[in-house]
């Protein structure tokens, strides 16, 4: 039973990395359990189909990112340096994937919406879920940046999905160079986003 | 000659559909050429491999793309102007397309740069000279916006990369939402990533 389990583990380890590195419709179920160094037979015992698969990855790298998101940003400080350490955990975590990997595989929901969002419902539902609940996160600073007088924007929840627009934006480019620098404007264009009154760090950062 | 030179941009056609529908890796070559009306073994006969004909999708693309960007970019009316006419072409673009198959098929560059630049370095290597020069044309704008006393911004080429940057990430989201309500906030954002000195549309943006 113990060795049962961790077969499971290992299939799901092995998803995540080649899903990370290559996509999802580039594998296949013989590929990932080559690279899980489990017999092929066994998958299905473990999973229904490649796409429950996935969705498990997605998950399982949700509850990760969640936890993080949620103890930068519902943590103690002021609102507006919580969103920039999300900046800060965002860059450390692309720069040790390219230590790791030699190259920035960017962010896996970004991913796996341009290239499977239009391809299946499941997975297309996932992601909107999670980035539903990365605007939620990003509202509730923003609302309270707001009731402080420290930004001004008309509806605080457009401006969290343009901060997380930018940031998807922004990542995507420092995959495409390879490249972490292109995540330095990060800070400055989100207090540009939200109407920013600080003017000493606003033009500091511009 | 002329029914073998009509079945390469056949092929051609199809690859750019499928590409746009389903991506890159899920393809293959039997696939298209069905698609295509054409046999299979006469692909190589057009096509080197299944890259060479993906970067001649790309570069059919941009050509198209670019005509349109020059003309608004470029054309001309003030310069914040044409800027906020990009966005419209762009969402009229997304439109039409939504019409035509049902969803929001995106940027076919930035699908193509999350799927597929850490994989080939020569579909990496286009795709990054296309970004560059859509960046030039926008900090072209930027740099007359800034001699015109419109807006305000430190660094003209970084501001056109996250005026870029915004647009990617809310094509992204129009798609993932097949939605293209989302694109709604581009040209306020544009304004607050510009520093744009033009009170009355900003805040009736915002």
């Amino acid at each position: 039973m113990g060795r049962t389990s961790d077969a499971g583990e290992r299939i799901l380890a092995a998803a995540r990395s080649l899903i990370e590195l290559r996509g999802y419709s580039a594998l296949g179920v013989a590929e990932i359990c080559k690279a899980a160094g489990v017999p092929k037979g066994s998958f299905y015992y473990f999973y229904e189909s490649k796409e429950a698969l996935a969705l498990a990855v997605i998950d399982e790298h949700w509850a990760n990112q969640e936890r993080s998101w949620k103890q930068v940003l519902s943590g103690g400080g002021e609102p507006l340096q919580r969103l920039r350490r999300l900046f800060e955990v965002t860059v450390a975590a692309q720069s040790a994937g390219q230590e790791s990997c030699g190259t920035i595989s960017g962010c896996l929901f970004g991913n796996l919406t341009l290239e499977m969002s239009n391809q299946t419902e499941a997975i297309r539902g996932r992601l909107q879920e999670i980035f539903d609940a990365q605007v939620d996160l990003v509202e509730t600073v923003v609302v309270e940046a707001l009731a402080q007088g420290e930004i001004t924007v008309a509806d605080a929840r457009e401006a969290a999905r343009s901060v997380v627009a930018q940031l998807e934006g922004q990542v995507l480019f420092a995959k495409l160079y390879n490249d972490t620098e292109r995540l330095g404007p990060l800070w400055a264009n989100c207090l540009a986003l939200l109407g920013a009154h600080t003017p000493g760090e606003a033009s500091a950062a511009r």
